[in-house]
Parts: structure tokens; C-alpha cells; sequence
């Protein structure tokens, strides 16, 4: 028996959901044995087909049992046989909010050996980490339509921010910039326009902020930081941002650190009221589904996220390692060919060779 | 006497406003002899230090006086010494509302020369128009705050998306896609998030679509466009998108064609109800002002989309052969040094020459 069995629940979910998950799953086996532990995990049918057949995106009685367990492991959603924003809304910002995701934790690190589409960059130059909040925002689904179909129509969509869901956000982001070297906090926001919103993030930055005077801050409008990013990435250190101001600029980073095969990220509530769910920044990507051609790294990383939450963080380094080797490894054997399952087994052996 | 005289209010503005204006004017004289034009100018002293002296931002008498000129000619706003976005708000984004300026107009073009920060990309690889919506969405500045200071506090950010407001810009984008070559239109928005307005933006383009058939349109969530900006820019031709993803999109934009220092842009109405105002992208970069560093590019580029506004496309188009000219030479004699007055007289020199 192994020292610790985390109970996991898998929603391969759409598109190249299901064979990212599968290559996720088989690197996590890969490291359980080596460090002593074994995952005990259940698959969850929800996406596009069960809404075909059902109409149903999530529900009550299957949130109830999620809700049992440690962590949620999920590849992706949304299929274009289904309106934009049913599953979207109707499953993955529902789980967001349900288990109080509020935070939205994603890395952009350039391995080395990942070609970048910036010129004279190296991989020392990107490593941030995104700090996105995830409960609120725009993305609460606040708003209206009136005289939808007239000339008169009017469709709002409100921003709702609260002390108490920016706090805790805020907070958890400095704790995270003072644990890493440079100490180092970016505030992005657009405050000169979002005048409401972003007077609340400011004076709470500057507030939690005296808790952590070790910690450097700084104040970016989120069109100036989409600019540094690409020509000044060694700007940043721990960024902290609203829900979706955090979509936006951490597909850039996955651009820039890569591309998107390789961006992770975890969906977190730190106090453990509820699971929280790690899933790769890509979508279903449903052009490519079925092909095994979909990069599973990002999956891979996802799970390193999720074992450093468990508190797991030997066996979510091993992973780290083993596909920082197989991304040098790619670059000096030209590895573009391999398949989605080819990938998994090379990261797998790797983690296993580790033991 | 001139053929034709345009009257033209000049507001130099805050940081770097004034010197890259003064340039602007400087080549707007240059190109005036040669196209039988001349300019009719009055300057505007709005921006910090009038609001430091009298608390005004911009004076109705003021706005009155601005609405019986052809053309608006800014530099820039915003200074650190006032509260962010009181200026912003304030001076700036009210003539962009009073003044109906519903297109706001920006060229992504990388010019033969100029380094990107992007590797393995030519200049014929960018070459788009973004057409950003510049009266409503979040940038209308509704919503409010409750129990401030409290730790119930609760502040909203409404975006407000009218039919009417998204019908007239996204016809205005069709029009421009009909007459380039590509006559492509890609629709920027987060549809599957910001379902009420996303849904309208949707509906109205499928709807102009039909009038233009000629054009080919697709559809971005905004953190994927803003992937394809720096991986794959050649996507691009027309943009289209709302206020807050304009105003990202474009600075990332500025970043990838050579830096905010060349970016130029249009407030625009169509109609010519209203002055419509011509102003470079970079803001008013107080830590260079006065120093003769900044770039004039930008500003003199915007004057060049002012002409064409005005129907004075010959002179719009020595303009840019002038800068485009200029930026080639930069490249080939490494002209890194020059001040902004030097750009200036360079840029101005050689739009006499083609005279
Ligand atoms: C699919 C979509 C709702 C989601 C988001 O906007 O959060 C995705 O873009 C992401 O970043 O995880
Ligand atoms: C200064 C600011 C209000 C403005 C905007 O957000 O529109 C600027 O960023 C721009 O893009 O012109």
C-alpha cells in the first residue's frame, strides 16, 4: 500500500481533452511509485456528448460528488457543435465558482531548448508567475439585454469586484512573491479608465501590501503590460490581476514561453474548502482532436501543479525535471514528429528513470 | 493663397505631448507647400498644469471652441502629479465621447527597417487595421462602489454595448475590409465569457456580413488573439473589436510593429458631425519628457491619417513615403541617436524634397 492515496477525479472533457488527460494520467503513474504514493481516481463523462444527449453540463448530483475529492484533473472544454459559452459557463466557470477557485495560478517560464517567437530572448528572462483572480470579475455573468432585436438594444456586462474576493486574491499573491528571489509584485489593472474597480485594487494592493514590505510593487495599465511582455519580459515577477485581464495576458505568456502545448495551470483554493482543479490553458482545440497530435505537456505540467498543492512537491519536481529533459531533449534531436502518447511515454520513462 | 486651409486645434497636452506635436506641425508645414494646403492653427493648453491652476479638466467653453475646428491634433495626457485617470477621463476620453469619435483607427504596420521583437517575421507579415470601438463598453465608465472601505465593499465596471453603437462601427469595419486587398475581417471578443455583449457583437457582424460578401469574416476570443498577434500576424487583416480589447490589442500591436514610438492612430467620426482627433498610441511618458528622446513618429503618422480623413490623401501619402523612407535610412545608417527635433527635421526635409 502506498503512504498516501489521493482520491482524483478526471473530466477528460472535450476535443484533445481526453488524450492530454490520458498522457497526464500515465505520467502520474509514473512518479506515484517512485514517492510512495497512488492515485485513486474517478472519470467523469461531462462536456459535449452528455449535452447532446442529455442537455445537462454539470449536474447538481455530479458536483456533489467532485466535491469529495482531493483534486479535480481536467483536460478540456468546449466543442463547436455546441453555442459558445454553454460548456464553458455551464461547466469549467461553474466549477470555478462553485469550489471558490479564486485563484487562478498560472506559470510562464521559457524551458530551455523552447523556441520562443521573441528574438534575443533567453530562458532566464521569462519566469513569472500569474497570479489570476477567479471568482469574479467579468466573469461573474452579470448583465442583461433590453430590446434585444430592435435598434434600441442595449447588452451590459458587469464587472463585480469585491474587498473580500480581491483580498484574498491580493494576499495570496504576495505570499508568493515573497517566497520567490526576486520578491517582486505586479499589479495590472486599468485603473485610469476602470475607475471603480481598479481604485479597489489599487488601495488593496497598497493595504495587503504593508503586511510584505520585502516585497517590491509595481503598477501596470493592461495594455502597457501586454507590450512589456513581449518587448521586456524580465519585468515581471509574481503578477496579480482580475479574471479576465489574467485570461488575456497569460495566453500571451503561453505565447511567448512557447506556446500554448506547454502552458499549465491550476484553478486553486488555497484553504482546501474545496478540490481544486488543474487543467492545461489550451482549449479542446477540436481541429486536431482524435489525431494525436496535441501536445500533452501542458497537461503534465498541470499535474506538478496539482502535487505541489497536495502538498506533493518531491514528486511534482520529478515531473518538472523530467519534462525540462524531454523539452532539451526535443530541441537537440529534433523531436517534432512524436505523437500525443509518444510524448507521454517519453516524460513517463524519464520520471520513472528519475527513481 | 492656399488651395484649400484647414483649421485645426492643437493640444500639445502633458510629458512628451509637447515636443512630439511640435514636430507633428513641423512636417503637417513641410507638406502644406507642396500639396497648396495650409494649416490654421490654435493651441490648447489642457492637461496637468491647467488642472493643477484651475482644477479644470476641459471647460465646456473650451469644448465649444474645439467643436468649430476641422481636425483635433493631441500629443498626449496624463501626468503622474494628478490622480490617475482624472486627465485620462477627464479631458481625453471626453472628446472621444462628445465628439461621437465611435472609430478609433489603428494601423499595425511594420515598416521595411524596423526591428520587431518578434523573430522570423517580414514586413509584409503585419500589415492589419484595427478598428476599435471608441464610445462605449467598459470604457463608457458606469458602475459604482458600495460600502467603500468596508470589508463589504462591492465595486461594479458595466460594459454598455447599444445596437446602435456596435452596428455603425462594425459597418464602418466591413467598408474598410471591402476596399483592401485580403477584405478580411476578424471579429475580437470573449463570446463565450461576455455572453450579453459578445452575442450582440456576434449578431451584428453576421448581419452587416451579409451586405458585404466580398469580405471574409472569423472570429477570436481575445486571449487567442492576442496568442496569433505575436505567433502568427499575417492572420490579420481588418480588426474589429470593442473599446477595452482595442485598447490591449493595439499597444500589443504598437510592440510588434517596432515599439510604441511609431504607433498613430484615428479618433474618428466617420460622419464629420463632430472634429474627429488625430493622436499618437504611446502616452504622455513623463520619465522622458523634456529631454528630446521621445519618438515623433508616431505623432507624425497620426497626422498623415488625419489628411486622409480630411480628403487629403496626396499629402498623406508624402507623409508616409517620408517616414517610411526615414525608418530605412535608420536601419542602414544606425541613426539611433537623434533627437526628437532631428526626426523631426529629417522627416519634414524629406517631405519637401518630394515636392
Ligand atoms: C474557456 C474559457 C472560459 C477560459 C477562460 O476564459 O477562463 C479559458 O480561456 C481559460 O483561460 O481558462
Ligand atoms: C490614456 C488611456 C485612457 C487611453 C485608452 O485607454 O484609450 C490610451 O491607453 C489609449 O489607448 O489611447
Amino acid at each position: 500500500m502506498a503512504a498516501r492515496t489521493v482520491k482524483l477525479a478526471v473530466i477528460p472533457g472535450d476535443g484533445i481533452g481526453p488524450e492530454v488527460v490520458a498522457e497526464g494520467l500515465k505520467v502520474l503513474s509514473a512518479v506515484a511509485s517512485g514517492h510512495d504514493l497512488a492515485f485513486d481516481t474517478t472519470e467523469y463523462e461531462l462536456g459535449a456528448r452528455r449535452w447532446h444527449a442529455t442537455g445537462e453540463t454539470l449536474p447538481d448530483s455530479v458536483e456533489a460528488e467532485l466535491r469529495g475529492h482531493e483534486a479535480v484533473f481536467l483536460g478540456a472544454v468546449g466543442d463547436p457543435s455546441v453555442p459558445s459559452g454553454v460548456l464553458e459557463r455551464g461547466l469549467l466557470l461553474r466549477l470555478r465558482f462553485a469550489f471558490s477557485h479564486y485563484v487562478n495560478l498560472r506559470p510562464v517560464r521559457l524551458y530551455p531548448g523552447v523556441t520562443t517567437p521573441l528574438a534575443d530572448v533567453a530562458p532566464e528572462d521569462i519566469d513569472m508567475l500569474v497570479v489570476r483572480e477567479g471568482t469574479e470579475g467579468p466573469y461573474a455573468g452579470m448583465g442583461g439585454v433590453l430590446r434585444k432585436g430592435t435598434p434600441h438594444e442595449i447588452a451590459t456586462q458587469d464587472s463585480v469586484n469585491t474587498r473580500f474576493g480581491v483580498e484574498r486574491v491580493v494576499r495570496y499573491a504576495f505570499a508568493a512573491a515573497a517566497r520567490r528571489p526576486r520578491r517582486k509584485l505586479t499589479l495590472v489593472h486599468k485603473d485610469n479608465v476602470l475607475s471603480y474597480a481598479g481604485e479597489l485594487w489599487q488601495r488593496v494592493v497598497r493595504e495587503v501590501g504593508a503586511e510584505f514590505p520585502e516585497v517590491s510593487v509595481d503598477y501596470l495599465h493592461v495594455d502597457a503590460a501586454t507590450m512589456f511582455f513581449v518587448s521586456q519580459p524580465q519585468r515581471f515577477d509574481v503578477v496579480v490581476t482580475d479574471n479576465l485581464f489574467g485570461d488575456i495576458i497569460t495566453d500571451l505568456g503561453a505565447a511567448i514561453a512557447g506556446g500554448i502545448g506547454l502552458a499549465a495551470s491550476g484553478n486553486i483554493n488555497p484553504e482546501n474548502d474545496f478540490p481544486s482543479m488543474f487543467e492545461p490553458v489550451h482549449g479542446s482545440a477540436p481541429d486536431i482532436a482524435g489525431q494525436g497530435k496535441a501536445d500533452p505537456t501542458a497537461t503534465v505540467l498541470s499535474s506538478a501543479i496539482m502535487l505541489d498543492h497536495l502538498g506533493l512537491s518531491g514528486a511534482a519536481r520529478a515531473i518538472e525535471r523530467a519534462v525540462a529533459e524531454d523539452l532539451l531533449a526535443r530541441a537537440k534531436d529534433g523531436l517534432s514528429e512524436r505523437s500525443t502518447a509518444q510524448i507521454g511515454d517519453a516524460i513517463a520513462e524519464r520520471v520513472a528513470g528519475q527513481g
